[in-house]
């Protein structure tokens, strides 16, 4: 397959060249990612400068970096610099999971819902990381063996896939398992301090109520399975449109 | 009705003091919005820069300005400067129409979600500018006269909604539709230039083809109409789940 292959986390992030490694044997893989971390850009989209990409060298193979977020890079690489389309579109692997309502705030889903707005089909792949574990390649292992075994099934059907998995190696792996997002609640969220000057400032901090019900992705993921989550981009809340006719 | 006010082209834009102007008549109005324009952040937050809040006037009654995205902004509102919880956010109005997949690049949209997130009913307001209309003040007297009516119904159905005004005076403008988003295609995004030294750079750019399908966003407003869509923020793909679960 031709693969344009993207993160969040940057083109030297370990998650993205753990992909490279794997995948670059078996297919034609165009990588094109940010030049440095854009975690928690969400989708946003680069309209007032101007976009370089450069060429370089990442595990021994090409690869480009683009002055950009991981939609930047989607768009540039489909409709300015990959010399024809490619078959399937995968971002990641992100340094921790993306799980529920993440996903409005992830770079990475992101860039792979971006390559869905422009027809490809196209995956999200997020590892959980904990300390003593930051292996990527069980799960570029993982993506690998999915493409042998369903990469034409994914690329027929335009599925626009979430996955996630847990910080563990192959054999402890429980299997795979097709999720919802759940829903996380975040919680006491802002740390309030004051400045040496007397000013008053705040840091973003958190913690997250996981509502680990049966079915969802973080469900998924706490019983050591990876997480299939299709995502649609329709954001359409069909149910309320004939409640809303009634009023309005 | 308590209203927390934000939106992405920063508190002194055009937008927003429209809705100031005429919400604080009737309404407790806490205004926390970007000190800049934002546009086109997605649902960026702020994870890696303390965020400050600074009090200053717009349209002769207080308003807060903040150093953070929209979605930032509403947080920050929310969780740690407002003294009680809004009954209802606002995000508007901003510049230019935020219409079918627009919705996940807008920092409007973003603000009006992560206020949903948080619990409360929210709304994304915006408007067709033109040339020769560029006057929010119908938009913004619309909204005050829908949570005149409306505004129990709006809060206590914890509704998400997109607002899109279209470019008229009100006499100009036929009516209410409830509708769902649209699907826009852009194309030809890229303007690939060369710099004076030689380099090669991309400006993001592109026309917009618009699809207008009845019962859509787009259409509404090209028949001038507001348009209303009712959004959801599950992005599970829930007819998909089945077909995948005979693969995994």
């Amino acid at each position: 397959m031709r693969i344009l292959l993207t993160n969040d986390d940057g083109v030297y992030a370990p998650g993205i060249r753990a992909l490279l490694r794997v995948l670059s044997e078996k297919h034609e893989v165009f990588t094109l990612a940010p030049e440095r971390e854009m975690s928690a850009t969400g989708h946003a989209i680069t309209l007032h400068k101007p976009l370089r990409v450069k060429e370089v060298e990442v595990e021994g193979v090409r690869a480009n970096l683009a002055n950009g977020t991981p939609s930047d890079c989607v768009k540039l690489g489909v409709e300015a610099v990959m010399p024809s389309p490619p078959d399937l579109i995968i971002s990641g692997i992100n340094f921790g999971p993306n799980l529920g309502n993440d996903v409005f705030y992830s770079g990475t889903v992101s860039a792979a819902v971006e390559g869905h707005f422009l027809g490809f089909p196209a995956i999200a792949a997020s590892l959980v990381v904990k300390e003593g574990f930051s292996d990527f390649s069980p799960a570029a292992r993982y993506i690998d063996a999915l493409l042998s075994e369903h990469g034409e099934k994914i690329a027929s059907g335009k599925y626009l896939l979430n996955l996630n998995f847990p910080p563990l190696r192959e054999q402890d792996i429980k299997g795979t398992k097709v999720t919802t997002l759940s829903h996380r609640n975040y919680s006491n969220v802002f740390d309030r301090r004051v400045d040496p000057r007397g000013e008053v400032y705040y840091w973003m901090t958190g913690r997250v109520e996981e509502k680990e019900e049966e079915g969802t992705d973080t469900h998924a993921l706490a019983k050591n399975f990876v997480s299939i989550t299709p995502l649609t981009i329709d954001l359409t809340h069909h149910q309320q449109i004939k409640e809303l006719k009634k009023i309005f």
